[in-house]
């Protein structure tokens, strides 16, 4: 497996356009399409927030299909909180699309990222998705993805190329953040292409274990939006024998590829954060299980004290400890050790008396790892996240003005 | 049931006092003793944070016997993640008092509150408990008050005069804020006192109660502190006939007038939460019961894009209906309402394109309460907090500088 430049057309047999309809305020891309010149086994995994879009609605029906061909997608207007008038817009958007690339609409994905409760402007949407199907090519990569983007600094993608049985295959992803982010499935917005021949039934497997092991390990804010979606297409144009259990030979390569293009994508989320300057790693180590160290990992990776005392460049472990301990999951502080980029600052209940300018040093890192070994058990879990700045609430105070 | 001026000292037979024992780096108030002249009655509920510190776990140790005589406190160091030395402080604190006092050393509660993982400086702990216990006085009321603070911009008290079997009877009560609140029994540090006579194991269980619906009501962060205390102090000298169970015809003033003093000051304290520019209730009403209800109260309140958008003044209810959408709890977004104080913004699933120069107006308010009908049931929960302003990430990401 090695990492390639590329977008999500890098996959063979995938065409992309972005284009701009006049939907966000800044005039940038806002509408695009990913399409699979031929059927791709697609999996998803969606927002489990109770007011979810009716995109999201929409695009879990296609989801529970074996094939789709196509990605509707436009920013600006999240289509969320819209009631019935809402669905409408997202069959129609998809209706559309159908009739542009001349395939079913229970074919095509829809999604909306934006501000929520408000309507869809369907004659923007109309026209865009025309402008875009008629833009559709191999170098519509890069504009899909700025096409998905709103509080976003940069664009989110990565790609690799890896072996299935002597054949050369390829996966691509792009993602969008960068505020209201606690992913419960899957970040908002999350596309994948990939053109290796997989059973549908055991794609929709991996795609919702990546997922537990990448964007749902990323939190920003705690707030998980109402439109998160992470879809894969895998068209199997690479000419692989089909990956049809995990039994498979080819299953873990495929499985890896993919979870690196979507850990690789969840950092990008982190680092992008609404106002972030820190980058933060947390990893708990030697937890009873997996459940019990994500807790901790997002209880601090939440904490709003210890995410403005990294803004801060202030080393207060306190805060860190704090956060651990009212995770509610029970630990002894005695046996818990806590390091940042590997300086012990805390060891048996009390403060590792760490050497302070190394520990200021650490502080004016971008990138700092936070580490707390319980002393518990054999268990693992990394989240990722950023710091909380003035510029998150300037970003957040003003978003729709 | 009356409001009162008064501060600790207001019910009768309390003294307190507050000395400057140079612990703040601001040189104010920071050593403080609250003292019942006869044994009172005691009921307490304390922080469930895991990392507790050495002072919670020693004080849990006093609330477990009936009576107590005094509350000796420092703000400026928290002796929170201090291990086998800051329980010996703990205990040392109340050796000291209990000398000073000619008390036992388990008659003592013993509360710290300001930095975590820093050692009390005992040395100047013990002169400021020897001048606090020489100025010990009935108009020591507002200097204890002043050295419980911290981030706290006003000091927090509140007092009622109530009626017990013909006799007049007091209850006072003090609380600092200001962040890492999230109260998980009681917020950092309140301290209650009246003159009721009311029976040791009752009033444990009425502390309990009136906790559940007033500190454990309040956010400002998500952060519950390793430090929270809520002792409450009774003893007797009014000369009520002892309350001795909850059909005592008495108990429902006593239990009315205890609630409210603590609900005066939750309010307070969300009032003044770190940076607020905001006072805002939110109220879930309809819910199938109060649990349900107050998580989804607390997901509103808790959340970061919700209260950036009120610091900016946007009424941007998309954020307020997608928190309540993933706070874990179902319901139907076509039989809820929610309005800003009484204005309705949304019902029915959608917009209700409320009189936008309305709105605008709203927002602008200093106090807003946001409510929201589930249509699902008859329980209903209020939770206060406050906005997240620039100060809020000035204050904390400089705490400890």
């Amino acid at each position: 497996m090695k990492v390639i430049e590329g977008w999500l057309t890098a996959p063979r047999g995938f065409i992309a356009a972005g284009v701009k309809a006049g939907i966000k305020k800044n005039g940038k891309e806002d509408v695009g399409l990913v399409v699979s010149e031929v059927p791709a086994a697609c999996g998803a995994v969606f927002t489990q927030n109770v007011m979810a879009s009716p995109a999201v609605s929409f695009s879990r029906r296609i989801a529970r299909g074996d094939y789709a061909r196509a990605i509707a997608v436009n920013a600006g207007c999240a289509n969320a909180c819209t009631g019935g008038r809402g669905w409408q817009d997202a069959c129609r958007m998809a209706e559309i699309t159908a009739a542009l690339l001349n395939c079913r609409d229970d074919e095509v994905f829809v999604c909306s990222t934006g501000t929520t409760g408000q309507f869809l402007p369907m004659d923007k949407i109309a026209a865009g998705l025309n402008s875009a199907a008629g833009a559709l090519s191999a170098d519509g990569g890069e504009a899909v993805a700025l096409s998905i983007q709103t509080t976003d600094t940069f664009v989110k993608r990565s790609a690799y190329e890896f072996t299935l049985g002597g054949k050369q295959a390829r996966v691509a992803g792009i993602a969008k953040g960068a505020g209201m982010i606690h992913p419960n499935m899957a970040t908002l917005l999350t596309f994948i292409t990939t053109d290796a021949a997989i059973a549908p039934a055991l794609l929709k497997r991996a795609v919702k274990a990546v997922a537990d092991l990448s964007f749902n390990m990323v939190v920003i804010d705690g707030d998980t939006s109402t439109n998160d979606s992470m879809i894969v297409l895998a068209n199997g144009l690479c000419g692989n024998q089909q990956i049809d259990s995990e039994q498979h030979p080819d299953y873990a390569e495929f499985f890896d590829a993919l979870l690196a293009v979507s850990v690789d994508l969840s950092k990008m989320i982190a680092r992008d954060g609404e106002g972030a300057t820190k980058f933060l790693t947390v990893t708990v180590q030697e937890a009873p299980d997996f459940a019990a160290a994500k807790t901790i990992a997002m209880s601090i990776a939440k904490s709003p004290l210890v995410k403005t005392a990294f803004f801060g460049q202030d080393p207060n472990w306190g805060r860190i400890v704090c956060a651990a301990g009212y995770a509610g999951i029970p630990f002894e502080p005695e046996t818990t050790t806590v390091s940042l980029n590997d300086l012990i600052i805390f060891t048996k209940g009390i403060s590792a008396a760490a050497d302070t300018v190394k520990l200021a040093e650490v502080m004016k890192e971008h990138d700092i790892t936070v580490k707390i070994s319980l002393g518990a058990g054999k268990a693992e879990a990394t989240v990722w996240t950023c710091d909380f700045s003035y510029d998150y609430v300037k970003v957040n105070a003003s978003y729709r003005t």
